[in-house]
């Protein structure tokens, strides 16, 4: 393959390669990339969303075996799953770089494929950002704007006791895919010959490698008249964003284990590797799924809608927020989730 | 002084001490730091601005002689600098950043006692931001946003002939600030007992590590009832900010050489280094002062304002991007200036 050095292109180069082929679709799109700022220009009723998210090489992404395009993807995605968190929808992406010598305009152009295919799929413009050289590895800093209607906004703040403990897709899943991953790098290090085994494990691969922002759910509810009292996406693992809902609200919770929704190849391999799958699914981030709260009166409204699956109840704080195992045992959730901090 | 290990606090406890100080002032502020996302809303005529600045250690700043509250400060003026240049307002601003184990939790804390002070300053609110550990040194990546009404915007594409070009402050200044502190750095080198000698050159080193955004300039051209054609700030040189002007514009342009603000002490230590002021006045960058083109029929309005500089006038395409020297003679205008990946 081509391999064209940064420094031929330089800076304005680059950002003109990268960033010739950008269709714009947002009617609220004034302006592009180009200027000393990109240029919006919003309905009057349409309050304005912002969310920041950084992915450093070597904590958040290891290059041996996540290709440049679906680290863009993902980078993307990541922060789109913020905006409709809060009920609202993506419109405008911000993308900064910092790249070192060992990577190639052709490595970037890849990386810029995958943002601007999550870009291209969820209807979001890619307006602006800033590149530049970086003593080692890579560094990817996205902004994303979206917008929503100031009543149909959904914080993390309004969960009230007895409301329904909803979560979409399956739990743990992603943090599988890294294990699967990382275990077949240690069997492929020093070993030529060795070829990785994925075989039926496919979509534990694309729940790290490639996941989704649930816009599905977000129209869905809405389709269905449904506005959840509290809302969060799934990131660092459902103990920590469960906690995180009833600080704020102001309440206890209770979920059960037997009502988690957990992947059979996530299971299988769980079982292989001696992991327990419900700490993964507690425990294990990067899901990108949707946790949400709902009143008690939506519940026949809800029932009809895919992948939408009941956990549990919020209750009165004197309650704590604790995980209902099988055997009917209380068990205190922790935010043992991934705490890049800790471990480091 | 104390040394609190960022592991101790976790990313949420870090995220708790370094933001539980914010003043919100922006009214069109919903929700800041606590969310998924901030929540903004702007006035129905308001156009939203947006721009992303990374700041990368070894390449943009070196910590052995910047004090991390300065950092904090500079990193803050240099995104709201990119507003001022559209002829808008800064309203907010997420911080992320990567931080690697050196770092201690005061040091994050002098660094975002330096980012909330320009806040303070200029009016704008800290909304939210990510902050995670990385494998080595400091990113900061800082995304700002901004309003203007759509008929005060001002782009890069609206210089025409016959119009006046025009900086502001003077040049160079930032660039010879970074010369002084590197000599000195290289003095001090192995040297225990060695000071280093700033002397009378206070101000040199003010413009590289404590710069400030002109919000002055546009409140007097505003209030002098100037609307610039094009405008820029010089970040990477007048030279380099020139072509873009006249690029996006499809214009040429003559800037005289004697014309140029340069600073005494900026004058006196380029003597005492044995380089050329004019080349650094062109080329150096960090200044951001503003560069802007606007029609001679605001000549006389423009005369008053201080701190204002008349350096030449917009040609037609075809007499090209020039300098006039002080004999008279043209020299084409090279975009030299700050290109971190061609000395990479």
């Amino acid at each position: 393959m081509d391999r064209t050095e940064i420094s031929a292109l330089g800076e304005f180069g680059l950002i003109r390669r990268l960033t010739d082929k950008i269709v714009l679709q947002q009617p609220s799109t004034r302006k592009g990339v180009g200027d000393d700022c990109a240029v919006m220009q919003y309905d009057r009723d349409e309050c304005v969303l912002m969310t920041s998210d950084m992915l450093l090489e070597g904590i958040h992404f290891n290059l041996e075996y996540v290709p440049l395009k679906h680290l863009g993807y993902k980078a993307a995605i990541v922060n789109f799953s913020d905006i409709y968190a809060m009920n609202g929808t993506p419109t405008q992406l911000t993308v900064s770089l910092g790249v070192s010598k060992r990577f190639s305009v052709e490595d970037l152009e890849e990386l810029y494929s995958g943002i601007r295919q999550a870009c291209e799929r969820y209807g979001v413009d890619l307006v602006g950002g800033d590149t530049c050289s970086s003593m080692t590895g890579l560094t990817i800093a996205i902004t994303c704007l979206g917008t929503a209607k100031a009543d149909e906004i959904v914080y993390r703040n309004g969960a009230k006791q007895n409301d329904l403990i909803c979560v979409t897709g399956n739990l743990g899943t992603a943090y599988m895919g890294l294990q699967l991953l990382e275990r077949e790098r240690l069997v492929m290090q020093g070993n030529d010959k060795a070829t990785p085994d994925f075989e039926g494990k496919e979509y534990l691969l694309e729940r790290q490698l490639k996941p989704e922002a649930r816009r599905d759910i977000i129209q869905k509810l809405r389709e269905a008249g449904i506005k959840p009292t509290a809302m969060m996406d799934i990131s660092d693992g459902l103990s920590s964003e469960l906690l995180h809902i009833c600080k704020q609200s102001g309440v206890g919770c209770a979920v059960y284990e037997d009502k988690l929704p957990i992947d059979y190849q996530a299971v299988v391999l769980a079982e292989e590797m001696n992991l327990n799958i419900v700490t993964c699914a507690l425990n294990g981030g990067e899901d990108y799924e949707l946790l949400f709260t709902c009143s008690l009166s939506d519940y026949e409204k809800l029932v009809p809608i895919d992948d939408i699956y009941l956990i549990g109840h919020i209750t009165k704080p004197e309650a704590g927020t604790v995980l209902i195992g099988r055997q009917g045992e209380e068990i205190p959730l922790k935010a043992q989730g991934f705490n890049a901090f800790s471990e480091a």
